[in-house]
């Protein structure tokens, strides 16, 4: 598996992917019934944001990530980051490697820490893994994600400093 | 004092204190230097975002504020909210009756809860002002806002039900 910066021809590659993800509504607070325009503008990010892809041996994107400052101004040291993975390829390790990857990025770039302001309580195997990769639960919101099988469910604010 | 939906004839009495706000660096995560069409494109929001401003008897504009849903998708049902000020009318009430006003608000739209992502730990006054209005604070990411003048300082996560 090769990451590596994402350009607009990757883009057809990744939001398939994308839409399925976000259409299924378990884990993203992006509405479900996202159009494509403004899916491309909130996920392929320009500097001082960087998008890249995970691509396979054959080139195959399995997945992506954009990292960018959480906040602007006097907040824009700590980083924030999203993942998406493509349901066909899960369990392939693309996940943890974008995570990884985002951090290196971060560290390499400065920032004081990385805060993922929305993860989803109940997606359980994305919590484990950002706690497998160092970050802490510093919160949750209670009910501050209405799943659409679950019901509300808590919203984790996760953080770890760099 | 009033406060009432904001409209495009109010921009020129905000954007002067919202600048000098901005520009002091230590109460927001807003760029210090930010240009002012960018200022209005945040500030002044559409539908399901509300802004308005408080006025005095004489019509004059004494502070603002911004409310919209603090997460889009599955998150959309807890609000958000800003403030700003002008420095010349402080000590006024108008934060305190801003606050009331934005949560009345919520309420009134359905929202289940409010948050507040970035309040700096430093302005005290506006921690205490928040706390006795119902606010908790959730969490405080250290470090997460660069005081001009104190450093870094922790960036409180503040919350209630609604």
């Amino acid at each position: 598996m090769l990451i590596r910066d994402a350009n607009a021809a990757d883009w057809p590659a990744i939001w398939p992917f994308f839409r399925s993800v976000v259409q299924v509504g378990e884990t993203y607070t992006y509405p479900q019934d996202i159009d494509e325009p403004t899916a491309r503008e909130l996920w392929m990010l320009r500097p001082p944001g960087r998008t890249v892809v995970a691509v396979d041996d054959s080139g195959t994107v399995l997945g992506s990530a954009k990292m960018n400052p959480n906040q602007t101004g006097n907040g824009a040291h700590i980083a924030g980051a999203s993942f998406m993975v493509d349901p066909r390829y899960r369990r392939r390790g693309t996940a943890r490697a974008l995570g990884e990857h985002a951090l290196a990025w971060a560290r390499t770039e400065g920032y004081r820490g990385m805060q993922f302001n929305a993860v989803v309580e109940s997606n359980t195997g994305a919590v484990a893994l950002w706690q497998s990769l160092g970050f802490r639960i510093m919160t949750t919101i209670p009910e501050g994600f209405h799943h659409p099988t679950e019901g509300y469910v808590g919203l984790h604010i996760m953080y770890q400093p760099l």
